[in-house]
This record gives C-alpha cells, structure tokens and sequence, in this order.
C-alpha cells in the first residue's frame, strides 16, 4: 500500500529561514557533523544557496508518478526530496514540473536520480541537485509514497526536516536539531571571522590553534631536505 | 581490412536543421523513446545547442589517426562522432582539429573518450560532448573504419543520423526517421507550452492530466501524519 | 615516524614561472608523456592556468592536520599538493586554508581528494585541483610525512617539482627536465601555430602530415556507401 | 560526544533465527521491498546465508576503534554492521576481529567498506559481506558512537534490528516488523513452490500468472520477422 | 507501440553448436576484434562456456514483463538477452524465470542489469552473465520490444545472432558471419596450439614472432641498469 | 626513445622467497604501511600466495608488444608487473603470454589493466592480479619502457622490488627495505598469535590492548537505550 502523509509538521520557518545564511559545511559542523549528502549530489547550475522544508517523495525505477502526486503537498518554504527505491540515472524531472513548483512558492530540488531541460532550470533559476542529468524520460504506472521518512543518497531524511544546499552539496537537518544548529552556526561564522582575519595576516594554524606541542608530542620530526645530484 | 566509406547518404538537411531548434529532451520522446547516448556524456562547455548529421568515426583506443582520415569526409553541417573500439579516456582531439572541422563547416563533436584543451574549445565556440577531459595524447599507427554504423555512448548511430545535442545531453535520429520526428517534437512543444501555461497560474499536474483517478484505482492513500513528540 | 623535511630544493624559478604560458596537454607532450595527473582531478572552478614548485603532503584518510603544518613550508611561487594514504572523498581543504595559503604567496592546490567552500574558493580565485567537492570534515589526530615523494592521482611527485595545471588537468614536471620541457614547449607551441594557420585555410591533416601512403601501406580501402532502400 | 548504547532491545530471537532459512530476495519482498543495502555489498566468501540481530558501529574514516569497542556490546546471534561515517575503502576488519566476534557467538559481520585477512575469514568461516577487500589498515584515534541507528550502504538499520544475508546482498528487518515478515516469507515460498513446479512442466508465466488480457490492453502487437536478405 | 517479433531466423544451429567450443576470446578475434560485451558484463558462476541463438528482450528500467512475455518466443539452443532501456541494478531474473527457461531448452541468460537467487543458479546450473547480483525485485507494468535490434553492454544484437560466453565474458556473432567465424577459430585455435608448444619449450615471442627487427626500426634500445646506491 | 633495461638489481632472493609466507595484510604493516596497490586489484582465482622481484613494463593504451619484449628479460622468482601509460580494460595478457612466463619460471603477473583466457589461467594455475577481465586483445604497433620505475595501481614500483600477492590483494616491498620488512613481519606474527589466542579465549581487545582509560579521556559515554514503544 502506498501512502500520501498530508499535514507534515514542518521545522519553523523563522529557523529555516535563518539557516539559508550558512553554507552547508557551516550548517554540518554546527550539527555535530550528521546529515550530508553523498558527494555525488552536484548542483544543476552554481551560484545558488538555499534553505526548505523537506517534502519527501519516493519513486519507483523510471516512473515519476508520485513527484506529480507530491507537487500538491508543497506549499512556500518548501524543497522537494525525491529518493528512488533503487539506483536510477533517468531524467525524472524537468521544466514542467520545475513550473509547477515555482508557482508553489517551492525553493529547489534534491534528487538521488536524473534531471532534465537543465538549461531552462538555469534560465528559471530554480536549484536542482541531483545525481546526473539526462534526457531519459519517465513512465507514470506505479505507485510510492509521499512524505515518508526516505534515505537520499545516503542520508536519513524526514518530512519537515531542514535541507540546506550550495555549492558545496545538501545537508538535512532535523526539525528537532534546527534552532541549536542555527545557534551553532552563527557561533562557528563569528569564529571563523576571527580566524580568517588571523590568517589574512599571516599566522599560522600551527599558532593560532597551537598544534605544535601535540605534533611533537606524537613524535613528528622535523628534518633537512637531503643533498640531491 | 578497414575502409573508409565515401559518398554516404544523409539525411535531409532542412530536417535536420529544424531539429537544432528542438531540445534533447523534446527530440527523444518525439522519436518514440530511442536514440539517447549515455549519461555520462556532458557538453565541455555549457549553452551549445547543434543538430548535424553524423560522419562516424571508429578508433583503437589512444589511437586518433582515423580522425584525421575522417576529417576529409566531412561536410559543413555534419557533426563529428568518434566511437573507440574499447575503453579510452584519453585526449583524443584538441584544438588543432577542432580548427580542421570547423574550417569545413562542421559543427561539433561527439566522442566517446577524452578531448583536451577545452579552454581552446570554449574560446572558439566550438561544441563538443564527451566522457572526459583529459590531456593525454594519442599515437597514429592502427587503422580502423570510417563510416561504419557505431555504438557510441551505447548508442547505435548510422553515417548520415541527425545527432541532436545539448545540455541534456546527445539523442541520435535515424535518417528515415527525421521527418516524423520533427513534425512530433513539433507538437510536443505546442503541447507543453500550453501545460508550461497552466503550471505557470497555479493548476496541477494532478488535475491537468486527470491522474487522480486512475491513483484511487491503483491504491494511494491520503492519510494525515501522526502526532510527533 | 613521521617527517617534515624542510628546505627543499625546488626548480628553476625562472623556469617555473615561464611554463605557466604553457598550457597542460603542451607541457606534456614536451616531457615526453609523462607526468599527467588522473583524469578525474578537475578544476574547482574554470580558466585558471598556473604553474608552481610543488610541496608534498601526505594526509590520512578524513584528517587533515598535515596540511596545517604545511602550510609553514610554503613560500611564494609553489603549489600545495595533497596525497591521501588511501582513497578519500571527504573535504580536506576550504576558505580558511586558502586564505593561509595566498597569504603566503601559495599559487593553488591539488588535491586527490575532497574540498569544501568552493564558492568561497572561486569568489577568492583560488585554483584549486580535485577529486570532488565534499561539505564532510576531517579530523586532527594522526601523523603522516610532509615533502616526501607522493603519489598523487597515478603520478609520482617529488618536493620541489614544478606544477602544471589548467582546464585541462594537472601535469607534473621533474626538476631536473624543467628546462629542457620549458624549451619543448616553446618549440611545440610554434610547430602549433603553423599547424593551425595552415587548418584554418582547409589545409587537411592527411596532407599536413604527409599521411596519406603510409595509409595505404596499412591497407587502409576507399569505398563508396552502399544504396539504401 | 560519542556515545556506547548498551542493553539495546533486540527482535525476537525464534523469529529471527526463522528468517535465516529464508533468502534476502524472500525477505525482501515479504517485507514489502525495502531494507535492502546496495548491491555492491557482497559476500568476501559464497554460499553463507545467516540472520542475527543488528550492533551496529560507526566509524571515522580509517579508524577501526570503535569496532573493538562495539565487540563487547555483542552477544550470540548478532551480526555486527558497521558503518563509515564517509566513504572508505580501507581494511577495518581481519582474521583477529573475527577470532574475536566468533568467540561471543556473532554471526557475521555486515561493512559498507573493506575487510582484510579474507583467505582466513573463509577458513574460518566466518561470513563477511562488505564493499571491497583492501589491505591498507587502520588507526585508533578517533570516537564516533556504539548502538545508534546507522544508514548503511543506502539503508536504515536500528540496533536490534534483523539482518539477513545471502549470496545475493544484504537486508534489514525492522525488529516490529520482523515476525510480520517472516509469516510473509513463509507463504511466498509456498507459493513459489506451486509456480516452479508449473514452470518446470513447461507452463509459461504468461498463462500461469494471466498476463496475455492485460497485456493485449496495454496495446502489445505479435508481429512476424522481415525476411532477412 | 510495442511489438514481439515472431518467427525470427536464427543463426545455423550446426555453427552456433560448434561456435561453444571455443573461448570468447578466440571467437572475437576470429570475427574481426568485433561484437564484444562490455567487460563489466561477469558470470554469476563460474566454469560455463555455452553458446546460443539470441532473443533479444527490451526492459524498462525496474520492469520485467516483458522477460515473461519473451519466455514464450525461445526455443532450444536459444540465449535471453536482456537490455534495459535506461541503466538498472534491479534483479529482474531469478530461480522461477530460470526452470521456465531451462524447460524449454534456454542455454542461458545474458542481462546488462541485476539478477537474483544466484545461490540457486547455481545449483541449478543455469548460466548468467549480468551486470550485478542485487535482490531487489521489479514490477510488471510497461511493455517494450521483443526480438528487436538491441544495444545490450555497449554491443549491438539482433534476434538470432549467435552470443557466445564464457569466463573471459560474452561476445556476439553475427548470423552473416557466423559460419566464417568458425573457420577463422578453428584455425587460430590450431596455430595457437603451436605457439604453445613452443613457447612452453622456452621459446620467446620476440623469436617466435620474428618482432625483433620491427622493434630495432622503431628505435628500441637495450641498456644496461645504472649502479645502485 | 624507449629502452630495454638490463641486468636489473634484484632484492635478495632469500629474503623476497621468505616473504612469500606472509600475508600482504602482514607485510604491508611490517613495512609501515606504504606499498599498496590499489584495492581494484583482485586475483583472477583466489588462493594463490606469491613473492617475487619485478620485472616492470610500461604499455600503452591497447597495445601488448612490450609484454612480449619484456619476457625476456624474465628469470625465475620474477613477477611480471604491468603499467598502461593510461586507463586501459582490455585483455593485454592470455594463455600464450602465461606459457612463456611459466617456462621461465616466472611467479605471476600484476597488471592494471584486463587479462583474458581466465578459465585457462586457473587451470595453469598461474597466479594473475589484474584491474578487470575482457576478452578485447591488443595490437603490437608502438613502444614503451621495461624496466623503469612505474607507478602501478597507485604504487610506485621499482625494477627488483619485491612484490607479495595473495587475496587481499598487492604490496610492494622496496629492496632496499626487504630484509627490515621480513623481520617486522615476523614479529609481527608472533605477536598476531598471541592475540588471537586470547581472543579465541573471549578476552576483549578492550582490555587486551587496554584501550579502556584512553576512551575515556577522549570522552566515551556509556548509557543505556531508551525504552522503545
């Protein structure tokens, strides 16, 4: 039997919001380094940095029914989630549905899986990470579920949870987790200002994070290039 | 024994022409779901978008001498397909022959292998799909055959195919088959401009194609999502 | 025991400095093909063209605590490179790194591994060389050797080696043949232009080369396409 | 902070051993296809097929630690799942962790990387099904958490969970679902035993299982071959 | 629209019968360094060596219907060949498919995707070569083509053509070309018998060949090691 | 130019035949973890064990004629190691090539690349490592290096290193490193046996290696798992 969960309770929006701020390895390491996609997930176009609500969906091999069926339980804040039940390279997705969502107040697309009309995403400047792209089309014949808890190239993803995404690849966060991550991302950008600022200058990390006395201490030697011929 | 076939038939050139207006994506469905090459053939710079018609190209793997035998084969308005016989990722073609092809009016490669100084190829808009990208060079010693049907990227191409390329990716369409799959891709467009307007205020997909019933039919659920903690 | 060896002896600078007008598929033919780094280490963004006295780092996999104490062995003109012990995809490398590294005159970095802030890498122009874009951390922990021969990407890289890297990939050139490739280079590139006028004019490579007889030796056949239905 | 969950609830131990008479392909379609790893775990050895109930590991790349932490967390009938907290390919496991997950009783070991020693683990038969077989070793310097739900090669494994596995991949049974399961697998086999008695006298599946209706719906045509020149 | 193709003309069964005696390296080099399978294409078991007249089966991705539709179209002496029509790692073909087959005299199953219950392939000694081994099942609701022209593994197949495989991996024959084929075999197969002999003898091939003057002309030099420190 | 190198140092033919009674796992670890190949290299039968000094051999892509040159330059306790100058998957080496190898008393072959006549291979029970298996053989046209140093696999590798093989996969020793490496191994074993009988015993690497306090220190935490529904 296959399920569409309707009324998903979404992570808070302000917190969201906020989070689209930090980049995804920011947001990772505030959440105590959980939650990344596989590194295969690439964005369609760069440039972009954004911050949703997850609606997941599920989808058979090459049939993309239920991201037709999904569209409907999106609502402005939103990203879509799309987890194939198994390994996939075909182009789930393309201008079309790229129109529907923008009308919906959608904020991008994750998909472990194929996307298509890849141009016209970029001219729409709507976000799309996916695993590939291809022109491969879809059927429309069986059913999966909606708004399930899905894992999505290699991370547990539930309705409403938090997925941040740049350049950099996608990271989900908890609906649980989101307030204190975005407390901790603010924390580590304040620290990385300084840091930054630090090595502009020309300090070492060897100083400012004094790593020198535990290299020596785990016996790293330092020694002369030998005479080369 | 290998040959070089000369003369060979293309297909019309209006036909083909008018398929360069038409996306990947758009040209795939309308022949009928046949023709894509891999995904893993990506443009080496983005926002090309050729139709052709194919001179084809075997060669033995880090072997480009038969890509300049072809070379003399071509016409303007042809593209290019170069198929090794096994696994290659080497640089088979680079700027200099992209000078050759593009001063007998050809319009792109397609190869199933490694192109290199691609900065070179951007630079003189030049389009050209491929696995990858790499500087290795190749030697001239082993003979192979010009104008011989190939599988490229797993795809079956005949001399004098239309190859459609873009972002998307590259479709291949048989000679005989031109003509029906122009006038298709015709009312395809026609037809998704219509949706493309529909999406646009707001309609679904679920409406839009009358799928709600036929998902009842099949099983689908609409529940709401338990209380959480 | 893990080393530093400090005080290496790098290339030529002059020498070094004249091969970054060289571009990576010239600077390898000259060498006599040798030297090129695998085929999937790709630029982090595009059209950046360098060359630079290599320091070598080993890291352990998913700890980067050896590119901190690299960072000091650098000076202006050379290029970081960092060599996992084993495969490795996570993100070694991101914004606070590079702005150590260009505060020290550090021209870019190859990595046969993960990097992270990659927007912040291209919005500094910072070159960077990789395996694949990856928001995982790394850890602190373990010693490995800094300025010992690595081998990175398939290629064999000594301390002080110069550097070769563009859209094309990443080229390592020895010490000791950097004159001489620097001399085949410019040779190459002269040959080139020739080459080029003369393609640009409908010059064919068949007769450019003198190709043709050594062609029919091989047995190579002219036939004309068969009638079609 | 890493944390070691100890006394977790484990599925039922007659169901659980039950379900090792029943392959994973059974089991998953009895628990309505999901829980399955990807299909690039595979047995180190052919012709084990096991069920036990799920400690599962984390651990940073390249660092075996937790594995001897998670050892004393095993009682009989377990099978030890580990799981990388990013990719790697290093041997985290051999014939003295085996010697030792063997004298407590587990039954196998389930890794989404590599294992070493494998010419001793068939000797000693003890069943590993993992990603790769690499020799390179590991450190012990880093925590990461005991008992804690995992994603593992693409799938969600709970501790207690079931794991069952075969020469055809690796699947987890929700513990809540596990005896739900195993009634289902058992009625999937009898009635697979009817089907290939039938199939063995030379009935077709297109009879047996009535297709020839739906398919003449669906617009299948049988047409005879062209005569071939 | 979707067809099967009845009544097609196969390969002679005298020649394919003999083709199975010799290796799949033999018969590629034997009709030309033509008509291989990818080399990912690996036995489920090892030891078989079969050869037999193709039918060619189009899947969609995760979609095995039409596997059960083609049962009925093959008759003793017979290969299943099996190509998706978009990459899958699904396990469309298992025990119950494999007694259907081997009732009506089916030699094999060669499949550019996954298959399952290969611990009762095995013993069943049904021979498959397929992409991978993966427990996940299909479904049974879009058609495609039977006995139609097939790309299967990077190699294009009609309806009748003779595959022969073995542990060396799979390779087709053309109907056309089959008889000549098995000339060519058999006589590389008696002039390999004699360069066996003498190489096992202690000849080398650098005699046996008549390589060393070609090897002279082309520049080789012989030299002596440098003394070692 | 290509050369023949001749006269090769090899490592002491006592210490390289004592390390054929230790595993690659062992060998590499005595050695301090360097000298891997990269784990993609399997055995083409599993349960050889070999040690010998390589003989190395450059190829390039495709192309088989500096095996047959290298032959030659074979004597008995010689392994044959093979290095395309890029990624190749065809079949360099058969049946024929392992004859002649035999008669000279050569140990095995490694290879980075594809062997073909497997089925042949295991009965001669000549030990092979190699990238893939395919049955696509090679020309003889264009030169390469024997007996220059290669990286192979990731591994740089010497003319007259030892190289240890079995089905963990490849490690090279370096000569001069031999002898070092041969009693860390033994030690090592030694050390291996008393573990193992204490863990047969059911004593915890925990405690054995008294892991306990330092977990501490770094902050494990062992609690107890919630209560479940």
């Amino acid at each position: 039997m296959a399920v569409v969960v309707q009324n998903i309770k979404r992570a808070d929006a302000g917190v969201r919001d906020a989070l689209a701020e930090y980049g995804v390895a920011t947001v990772h390491e505030a959440q105590g380094r959980i939650g990344l996609l596989a590194p295969y997930m690439r964005p369609v176009w760069k440039g972009a940095r954004i911050a949703g609500t997850a609606v997941t969906v599920e989808v058979p091999p090459g049939d993309n029914w239920m991201i037709h069926v999904a569209v409907e339980q999106c609502q402005p804040g939103d990203i879509m989630v799309v987890a194939p039940t198994s390994f996939s390279d075909v182009g789930y997705f393309g201008d079309l549905l790229a129109t529907s969502l923008m009308s919906r107040g959608v904020r991008g697309l994750i998909i472990d899986a194929g996307v298509r009309d890849v141009a016209d995403l970029e001219e729409m400047k709507f976000p799309v990470w996916s695993k590939c792209v291809y022109a491969q089309g879809t059927v429309k014949e069986t059913l999966a579920n909606v708004n399930v808890p899905v894992v999505c190239a290699g991370a547990l993803i539930h309705p409403g949870d938090v997925i941040v995404a740049d350049d950099d690849g996608v990271c989900v966060v908890r609906k649980k987790d989101a307030a204190k991550t975005l407390a901790g991302a603010k924390d580590r950008v304040a620290k990385e200002a300084e840091s930054r600022a630090a090595f502009k200058k020309g300090m070492l990390g060897l100083d400012y994070y004094k790593f020198r006395e535990r290299l020596a201490e785990k016996g790293l030697k330092y020694i002369d290039a030998p005479p080369e011929d």
